[in-house]
């Protein structure tokens, strides 16, 4: 992107558009925060596809550290191209490599991180609210990449930025997510940003994977999926999330696959155009079938990696601008 | 490599010289192209040598993905050090990280990959033929990095190149490959490179170890290692691959050194100047003794490990010489 | 660091300062020699703090490697880092990958990355004298990053240049080290740095923790901590190295924190300034309590982690300029 490609205009407003420290969820932020963002984002995505050398400069000379007490391939990847193109020193913290496992606290472990004088730090843990903990004891703005059940909020923005690009907006949208509602960080983002930005949320689960009161989300929840996808413009489908089930009812890939699978039969409920997404990894034969996995008109899955990489550049790029003086941070 | 030393003159040639999308094995590939990737890596390899700084910026913005789904650390080292040198962003999937684990396909894999604008991707994988299933689903080259008893074409041009090197060239070597040639896609991709350069090859294994119709690769298979060795130039031995034997007869290691160990009295039976290879990692004391292993005049192991960075950057710098616009890719 | 902020003079100065090909521990330093770390190192401390883009391009196209057949996190993320800042191309091998699984020796290991052209190499190895074995048969520069119960150079580098910030110096101060000294490199090196440096430095530990005949390092024993702590400017504490205690007695970590853990009131027997430090990962409630960890006034121990990367910039930068022709190497 160096040379020959042109940097996000935008940059140069600065942090008077986002002022916020950390991105550890979508509940803080304000719609026009969030469409900054994926204003930010769009341009990063354009760049990706079209420039011959993906590459910039103005994360050169910080340094981003990954901390992953959770195993994950693609949302460590993702963050890792991203901070790589954006010129930053990127260097990855794998829980199985971790002093947590000679008994040091978590708070220790980022207290040490933070001394080795990280600029970013992007944490993923497998306790809700772990990574709050860590912003309050670090000088470094820190990205959320996933806590317990709380909340994922880049794969929220990937998942927005995605749809605005194949619906051109979210207003007045009716997206149905189906799946594990009660274990799943993304759906909770997901519930927040959709309605905020103004779609109309349906939510889909077995009685037993559906959160209680889950309409303080402003969603609408189904237990009958053909039910919920009724008129959808955006049918979103969740992994069942059996390493969070700790005790409670499991029901079998089987049973669920019949009642909650997505299928190009079922698919015919939603409108003509409506679209297909998955946070991956997908479990094919179990939530989705490869009919509508494969479908080049309805599957948007592919889409959705490519926008992780260009929402989490945005998202490493807006949040230290303040640190690098590009424009004030309140 | 950047100010002081020169660049590879070759590169300007384009891929004219070289019109394969992918490097998948060397079956598909001509004599002259095998050469022109030697030529190519040769001046790598002066470069490696000589340079105070080894740094190129030719991949410079280009992002190069290593995703090993089987364990492997030389061979992942040597492309991560090659794209480094040549500037590229280099991250690395290890198949312990992988969402395969979640249940998720090699094809869902590789195109999450490839979304997220991979410009290169080096696959290792333990089954035959998933990198070509790779190749046919991502957008950008590919290159085998070993899969499963298939080929594993990089190894066999450092093999050629080292042979180069020491011999001056390859027509009419006699070079003995000896070990468990049925299991080994070193043995493959050897008999098929050096067989194209226009050496006679003597394959040696027990019988059990020796696959069938092995005449087809235009070798002379020998179970009698003494035979084998007999006047030959260069002497290759091979590792017990343990992990790929699923049920067979499997030679103790004891009984496999007195037949097959490569002894300093084995070694005179060759010729007086000849050269000894391995692919490593060595076990030394069953294929090889150390006398040999360590021997400077006869031993080219350590020069193999060099010129595998050397064949490794001229790939990289090759196969990505299309999408670079450098010269047009057919 | 590029532009804004000037870089450290003294590297002007080249390796006349310290004629060392590598640095496998502290015993073999001249007193001066550690000064000069400690001055390079406090320079790139300044900078770590001060500039807002920490890059340097010393170390651009020069490969180092950090072969850690030892697990560890924060060391080989501050290596990592470290490495980064100057410019350098980085690679880990972990030990987890290593081919050593499939047989090989540890010589061949090392031999193999030296073939790739390592500019510099840091090792961390379970055994003592591991990392002297692999100096002997490489071209480049080697780090001793922890080699078994031998030495742990750079902690101790780091030790002494967080107390020289903390107390202007080193030459008089009563320095305590209590924990596991028997098993503790860290104790080692901090013994034979602390006291070539000038500082009285008293050991404690039960009887079974302590090495024999430990005067000759010019230390004094203690096994009753009240004692050691009498008067004490520095206390350092120390991990039972329940890892590295084969056979013999190990105390519980209840018995252990009774008389060993450093509680405030104990700490009151110091001086009223005194400082405490550990190298971490800390066991909270064992041999130290979090009234004292976190005491902001006593306790030093993010900026024990906060000069490793700066102690580390300045041994690779040190160690690498004879090969970068910055100043002759004899």
């Amino acid at each position: 992107m160096t040379s020959p490609a042109p940097s996000p205009a935008t940059g140069l407003v600065g942090r008077a558009n986002f002022p916020h420290r950390h991105l550890l969820g979508i509940a803080s932020l304000a719609p026009h925060e969030i469409r900054f963002l994926l204003d930010e984002a769009e341009q990063w995505a354009i760049l990706n596809r079209t420039a011959t050398r993906k590459h910039d400069d103005r994360l050169a000379g910080l340094t981003q550290m990954n901390a992953f007490f959770e195993a994950s391939t693609r949302t460590l990847l993702s963050f890792e191209v991203a901070g790589k193109r954006l010129g930053a020193d990127v260097v990855n913290m794998h829980a199985s490599q971790s002093s947590v496992k000679k008994g040091e606290t978590l708070i220790d472990t980022a207290v040490t991180l933070n001394s080795m004088r990280a600029d970013v730090m992007v944490i993923r843990h497998m306790s809700s609210g772990a990574v709050q903990l860590i912003a309050d004891k670090v000088d470094c703005p820190v990205l959320n990449a996933g806590d317990g059940r709380h909340e994922h909020p880049t794969q929220a923005l990937l998942d927005a930025l995605t749809i605005r690009r194949r619906k051109g907006g979210h207003e007045g949208l009716i997206v149905t997510i189906c799946g594990d509602i009660l274990h799943s960080r993304v759906a909770r983002s997901n519930m927040l940003c959709l309605t905020a930005l103004g779609a109309q949320v349906r939510v889909c689960a077995p009685p037993t994977l559906m959160p209680a009161a889950v309409e303080r989300y402003r969603v609408t929840p189904f237990s009958d999926f053909n039910a919920a996808l009724d008129g959808a413009d955006v049918v979103m489908m969740l992994r069942l999330q059996n390493e969070r089930m700790d005790g409670g009812f499991i029901p079998s890939a089987r049973e669920f696959s019949l009642l909650y699978g997505l299928t190009p039969e079922r698919l015919k409920r939603a409108k003509p155009d409506a679209i297909v997404m998955h946070p991956g990894p997908m479990n094919r034969g179990v939530e989705i079938l490869s009919g509508v996995a494969d479908d080049p008109d309805r599957s948007a899955i592919t889409e959705q990696v490519e926008m992780g990489v260009a929402v989490r550049m945005a998202c490493l790029d807006v949040l230290t601008r303040g640190d690098r003086g590009v424009a004030g941070w309140a």
